[in-house]
Parts: C-alpha cells; structure tokens; sequence
C-alpha cells in the first residue's frame, strides 16, 4: 500500500541533520516528496541563505530517501501540492506545532519533535575536531569572512 | 555491460562541487564506489576536517549516484579495494596527475580536470546572497567562530 509524505524546508548548507530528517520522512512511509524553499520565497520571507536555491534542490533531489523535489514558491500552495502528489502525511518539524492544522481536511498533519540542530551541531563538530594546531585554517577563515562583511560596510 | 567507477575523498562539508563530481563520475560507468577518508587517516596525513567520518560517509552512501562507499583508511589498500569492487576505472581529481600510476597494471586510470572549489564557490555565494542588510548575521557568525578559536588560544 503506498503511503506518500510530505514535507517542505530550504536544506541550507546540507548536513546530517537534513539526512536523518529525510530518513525518518521516508521511513514514515514509502514516499518522500520534498517543497525547496526558491530564492524568491525565502527573500519574502525575510530569509537569506548561503547556498542559491539551484544547488539546493539539486542535493534534496540526489538523496536515496528523496522521490521527488519541487519547488516551494509561496504559502498558498501547499493544498495543490497535497492533490497533486496524492501525500497521506504533511510532516514538519514542532516548532510548526499547530501552524498548518487547516490542512488536517486534506490529509494527516504531523510535527515531529526537532532532532539536533544546525547551529549546536557545526558548533559541536568544530570544539570536537579543531584543536591548538589547526586555529590558524581557522584564523584564515576568519579573515575571509571578515573580509567579504567589509565589502558590504 | 558492467564498468565500475573508484574515486577516493574527503566529501567535508558536502556541496555541490561533490555532487556534481559523483555524477560525473557515475556517468562514466554503470556502478560508482566511493572510498571516503577516516578521521584517523586525515590525521596520518595532517588534515582536519569540520564533519566527522561518520556523518561524511552517511551523506555520501546517501548520494543516489552512489553505489557503494567504504572507508578509506591508509595509502595501502588501493589495490585491494580495485580487486574486490571489480573496478574498471580509477578516476582523481588532476591535482593528483601522474600520483597514481602504479595502478594502471590493475585498471584504467584517469585524472579528471577539477571543477570549481569548495572555496571559491562558497565565496562567491557568499557574495551573492548577502548583502547590507545581512551583515548582522555574518556578524554573530563571526563572533561564535572567533569565540572557538580564543578557547584553544
């Protein structure tokens, strides 16, 4: 019996945290349909990211767990995109919680409780995998980045 | 006809300049093995990397181009690792032209032109996705990162 899920992010800068939540999407049925945050809907809402929607939808859609990806370009769409992929499940993370109930006619609406972050991962990776001998690649990095900040001073 | 693709790397921080080297690579044969490096083996060779093993080498087997990847754990094993994948193709990155040339007694061996590094294009997303009124964040990414590096100074 197929069962197909839904869910939608941006996937900035993929890492493991992006792995597992797709893996734990896909075994939540058999499956997986991803909406890619575009470039234009994350500028409306404010939201810049590091790595252009292209190369984004690009890796999401190259995952194993991942069926298919398409393009997330506004709020309103996500009534057609459960019709048109025929989703069972909408899944989001549980800082969502309750956002997207309007949706409970369509099919299932679940928030799943959010797994490690980003943030505490990368920093966890570096304190773990940087020590003494390696602060000058870091040093340097620094510079770059300090750079690029005064370009836009 | 079965041809088997080897290559070997680091995949740090998994972009899209790795994606689109294991597509290349898998459209040069029919099945693509990927030897990424371990912890251990970057340190034998000076390396550090932000991502540890474990979840570089999650990514990657996670990759659909990819249909097998295994540690790659020391200088020696390469000729092993050719005989038990039936590898028809060794393929690395020129920067490595002329190093691997010992195998060629064991399968073809080719060094595929680099595309684009990690470094300049994440700098040049970097430059095309922030502007002015970015900064800020930039900023507090700065900020964690020298924060780092001061704790092993």
């Amino acid at each position: 019996m197929s069962k197909v899920i839904l869910t939608y992010g941006t996937f900035d800068l993929f890492h493991i945290g992006h792995l597992n939540l797709l893996r734990r999407l896909k075994k939540m049925g058999s499956s997986l349909v991803v909406g890619v945050s575009t470039d234009k809907f994350n500028e409306l809402k404010g939201k810049k990211t590091i790595i252009r929607y292209e190369d984004r939808i690009d890796i999401v859609k190259n995952i194993k767990y991942v069926d298919t990806a398409f393009p997330e370009q506004n709020w309103e769409q996500k009534v057609e995109d459960i019709k048109k992929y025929n989703v069972d499940v909408f899944a989001m993370g549980n800082d969502w919680a309750g956002k997207f109930d309007h949706l409970k006619e369509h099919c299932d609406v679940v928030y799943l409780p959010r797994t490690e972050g980003i943030s505490s991962t990368s920093l966890k990776s570096l304190m773990a995998n940087f020590d003494k001998a390696h602060v000058g690649e870091l040093k340097k990095a620094l510079d770059i980045i300090a750079n690029i900040v005064n370009r836009f001073e």
